[in-house]
């Protein structure tokens, strides 16, 4: 009864990413300098174009967890600013590449950057960030951070491919959905951990420990966003809600309502997913069907599943400000659900 | 006099390739299995989309001369065949990125990729091509190659989106379009030529030879390239004619004949490349005033000039067959445009 009092009487309980964000702030200025100074080009339109997303108010998930990596695996140099960086850029050339893909209006509440400039800039600014991460790296000369990262990128588009081919198809399985998440989303995150211990030459297990953490918050952190897209609280923080509804995206949520409906319920899918047809009140529909079978609420619960084995990952890892950060970290990125 | 009848009467000795790719042929041969083997993916839209373009019949202009290259410079080993097959890789994104900015219906006489599987899969098969040519260098482990080619895929984009930016202003200037084509194509084969010093640990003067050679090469087969678009022997070869003026491209062709022009004129190309309003008989008229002002001629004899520095540039090689291939090779850059 106490526990329950005190949850409810002291909201600024829930997790959050003040401690994280006040740990790497000054990291984090220097990265932001970096991303600034290397966006730049005599071409106007790229700082222009890139800036517009690169200023737009992005958490900065991927680079903190560079950063907050590096520090908890007691890293003293500098290295880890300018890879952060690295890790930023290829997140914003996928987001670009992402949105001229999703023919998106928005992004971060904003109109996305090829609904301003059009898809051919944005196509060929995202290329240019994603060169220009390579040229930041191959500045910090390590093969090792190079392997990591350009096997991420490659597997990363892997994984949009995968999603495209998943898309409009109600009969992609949730092992089928778990492998494009893992890939487009995971990798990347897996990637700025691991960076972190590489950079810190801590030894293997404590590679593959962070390279886990990653991983595991990777694929909560999209579960987690696969709900918001059909949630109340998604509106509540003014962003728009179905738009994977609206492209026919294959995500949990759908596809628990799919396997769980009954024939009617899965035809409505069919022809709201499949066939792209849709109607007004279709979306609020879709939500009533995963409400009724708990589609939304146990997506989260398979959230809750990798955020705890993501955090177990980190038990190897001595306790330090850094550690309890990023382990408050995996609960922020799951109850941003509530 | 007799010099006439000789050039009459032999077609043959017309500049051509048979000399470089016979020379070549076995290199070219493992460079082949390294792209298809490379290409592969368990996403299997991939290599469909991919094999698609590289066994279009492309020419390997750009891997040729990594490997040419490289055994002018005495090199024995096999590090410029996985290197070569990093350049086609980086080519071929290009070219998937340059069909959706262009939105192609063809490319290279088939239905461009775009036009059978969508915008968005060669976004991001592209983006995969790309991520695997960072990964095939990564292997082969050198930071100077890597840098060479980092630098290379930003400069691209910059010139691509330069390129983007002038589309449409009849107001660009040949110094700009220059930068413009030394940028998006030049670039590409300087480092691909390049690569071949690196690789055969020559000194830094045979290094910038090849630069110095790649660079004028390229900007000379981009003039030509140009000028074919407006050119029946383009028509000849079954490639389609005018898609440069249909997409409002400026290139030094329009740019001679719009500062050649008179009034009347000017607002001619206003009118069909700034204000996109064409019909039928434009590009007839196009042509006409083209060869009204000696554009085309003039265009092809700017690429001579840079021909010419291309083949002074490999001056300080010792003869060989593989430099007497790179010398005809420019030769055939320029004479395909009759």
């Amino acid at each position: 009864m106490a526990l329950v009092v005190d949850l409810e009487g002291e909201r600024q309980k829930k997790p959050n990413l003040d401690k994280l964000q006040a740990l790497v702030a000054d990291d984090l200025k220097a990265v932001n300098e970096v991303i600034v100074q290397r966006m730049e080009s005599p071409v106007a339109l790229i700082p222009q174009l890139a800036g517009h997303l690169v200023a737009s108010g992005g958490k900065r998930l991927r680079p903190i967890l560079t950063l907050a990596s590096a520090r908890m695996c007691g890293y003293q140099g500098n290295r880890h600013i300018p890879l952060a960086a690295c890790v930023e850029f290829i997140h914003t050339a996928t987001l670009l590449h992402d949105d001229v893909v999703d023919e998106s209006e928005l992004r971060r509440g904003q109109a996305s950057a090829n609904a301003v400039w059009g898809n051919q800039a944005s196509v060929l600014v995202g290329d240019f960030l994603f060169s220009r991460a390579f040229q930041v790296m191959v500045a910090d000369g390590a093969i090792k951070v190079l392997k990591i990262l350009s096997d991420a990128s490659a597997v990363i588009a892997e994984g949009e491919v995968m999603q495209l081919m998943t898309t409009g198809d109600t009969a992609t399985g949730e092992a089928n959905y778990l492998e494009v998440i893992t890939a487009k989303t995971a990798e990347l995150f897996a990637a700025a951990c691991r960076i972190g211990a590489v950079v810190a030459e801590r030894p293997k297990a404590e590679e593959d420990a962070l390279l886990s953490y990653g991983t595991n918050l990777g694929i909560a952190f999209q579960l987690i966003d696969d709900v918001l897209d059909y949630s109340a609280k998604q509106a509540e923080l003014g962003k728009t809600v179905g738009d994977d509804f609206r492209e026919g995206k294959i995500s949990l949520p759908t596809i628990l309502a799919f396997n769980r409906g009954n024939e009617a319920e899965r035809t409505f899918w069919r022809r709201t997913l499949e066939d792209m047809d849709q109607t007004d009140d279709d979306l609020a529909h879709a939500i009533t069907l995963m409400t009724k079978h708990h589609a939304l609420s146990d997506t989260v619960d398979r959230a809750r599943h990798y955020g705890a084995v993501a955090r177990d990952a980190l038990g190897i890892f001595p306790d330090n400000a850094q550690k309890q950060a990023l382990l408050e970290l995996v609960d922020f990125c799951i109850e941003r659900a509530y």
